[in-house]
């Protein structure tokens, strides 16, 4: 997607075919500032302080911090290293998991010369498959936000509630939850969006709104609390989210604070869609129950950052200090609650039988 | 209720009989500021701006407001420009109103050269009966805690989530949320409070850990997300919330975010309890889809006020410049999503047939 008219993704390999380019995503959205990854160690990094977030970017960043690994060692030992590494830095989305399993897969009958070359280039094809997942997922979502345009005056904004950032910036591009959204806005259906800012960490102020703005797609800035009171006020006609992790039976894992706005969904009558590409889906899981929520620093909850008034950015103070916070990162909603699933083959109910009609293939390994 | 060992209240006559002292909630958690306010503009500037707020607070400052005036002109004019001044503050909360008729129908009836002193008189008054009816509210609130703690293995915490600040330094002292908490505290039993942080204005994590830790309950800040997840896994035994304004039927109008709350608990199983004094009550409205909503300004959505590391307290914007923000100050939690109402009379069922049975002198005017 593009920032003031030029052409970005999140990730790209560097010139120098030894290290990936991000985004660093803890900066916006008061400064553009891209980061160099040279090791292992920086993708590492770069994934659990969130400088790269979102599931399927942690994927596509984790998959070129493994071929970064075997620039400098390529052996069985450096590859289970790296691995291991890798995923033990986010708990939750299964996407990290997924994407060094391709990796392992590609890699690992190779001989070790031969691997690190392999590596990038099967990195930048999860990269480029992550895109064209997510272009889908939008193809099939601008439907569903068409066809409530369709039934209402002519002209009359379709107001669709996001949770957190499932934009491009949590993916290669596009997004999940807003490829929809930028697919309907680029064919000429009005579409407003609400934003949550999503505390602790404000994707939603830092990263949504300033991705939807980019790209002019009209949106208003809410805190978390406030969307039960638009809904039981006919206000949002649609709610889409992503998801760090779906189990087979259909419980959706994604940003704390889903849980309470499903429940919300639920009571007003408003249709909750949960978009995600086939790599969040963890059929090894029977529910919700067994995806484990990571834990994060309370400082999250206790100091936030922002901008000055003469443009320098900070850390503030929110609490005396003294009292101590607690930082529960994801919640699991459970399956009943959601309307269904967005993905790139298309969208179906939000169960079991629902994820295997669309995933035929699955049928025998989940039977 | 103290603070670092000293009692205070939240509001009280100045020393020269001209003055009223409150506690500047506006600069909490970082400074223990009091402020004198000297004419009714003060006392409404204190009220629009939340130096003081929360429901019993807002009624007793418009009150000694009120005085303040007819200090200066007691005429039925001034009388009268006065009360309107103050009422048109802040919508939701019905205190206000209420206590502004309180001092109407005090005050009116005099000479005006009377009217000043009676009105201090009945200004003080006021202050003195919230005081003792959130003193109530928490002896009743109180059993309720008992007998969950009962219930548990011996010396387990009771785990009460609140939103907001319904503590004492919402009302004259106690409060009402907190009243139950402090008192069953006080009387040994274990209590643990989940504290709402209470975007956009951060009452919980300014105002409601402030109090709890100055009074040594045993508390956690969590973000205004993560109470659902909390529920779900059996880590809410009850919540207790404030109001800002219940109508006849039992609905209830509190801040942004309580309908989350409310949901979550019916989705698990918690009770979920208002506190309240009968001046929260609005007998005249039938249901809660009457009670005006605040909107307030965008700016407490787009920035956010804290301390720096140097101990300065200053003000961040948290997006990027020219996404807008919307909030809704208040939202109405439907009567069928709450367990209970705990007034000064007792616990009761939250509709219409429970706060009669209260309040059984309504019974006439809301036939």
């Amino acid at each position: 997607m593009k920032i003031d008219g030029k052409a970005y993704r999140t990730l790209w390999p560097g010139d120098d075919g030894a290290s990936a380019v991000i985004i660093d995503q803890t900066k916006l959205p008061h400064r553009l500032e891209t980061v160099a990854l040279s090791s292992v160690e920086d993708a590492a990094h770069a994934i659990f302080t969130m400088q790269v977030r979102g599931a399927p970017l942690i994927g596509a960043t984790a998959a070129y911090g493994l071929a970064l690994a075997l620039r400098r060692d390529a052996s069985d030992a450096g590859l289970a290293a790296a691995i291991a590494l890798l995923a033990r830095q986010r708990p939750t989305a299964v996407n990290l998991a997924w994407a060094l399993e391709e990796m392992r897969r590609t890699v690992a009958p190779l001989a070790p010369p031969a691997r690190a070359d392999a590596a990038f280039a099967k990195a930048a094809a999860i990269a480029d498959d992550d895109v064209e997942t997510c272009r889908r997922i939008g193809t099939h979502g601008a439907l569903l936000i068409r066809a409530i345009a369709a039934r209402k005056p002519a002209g009359a904004r379709v107001n669709i509630l996001t949770h957190c950032n499932a934009g491009w910036l949590a993916c290669v591009d596009w997004g999940t939850a807003t490829s929809p959204i930028y697919q309907a806005h680029d064919a000429g259906i009005p579409v407003h969006v609400w934003v949550d800012e999503t505390r602790p960490r404000n994707q939603g102020a830092s990263l949504t709104a300033y991705e939807l703005a980019r790209h002019g797609v009209a949106h208003t800035l809410i805190v978390d609390n406030a969307g039960g009171h638009l809904m039981q006020h006919g206000k949002v006609d649609l709610c889409i989210v992503g998801a760090d992790r779906v189990a087979a039976n259909g419980d959706v894992a994604n940003k704390i604070g889903t849980y309470l706005k499903a429940l919300a969904a639920r009571d007003n009558g408003v249709p909750f869609y949960v978009a995600l590409p086939y790599s969040t889906i963890d059929w090894t899981l029977a529910s919700g129950r067994d995806i484990p929520i990571e834990e994060r620093g309370a400082d999250e909850v206790l100091t936030l950052q922002g901008q000055l008034a003469d443009g320098s950015v900070t850390r503030i103070a929110l609490a005396a200090p003294g009292s101590p916070a607690a930082n529960p990162a994801f919640d699991v909603t459970p399956q009943r609650l959601v309307t269904g699933f967005i993905t790139e083959r298309g969208v179906t109910p939000a169960n079991r039988d629902g994820l295997l009609a669309l995933y035929p293939e699955r049928r025998k390994s989940t039977a």
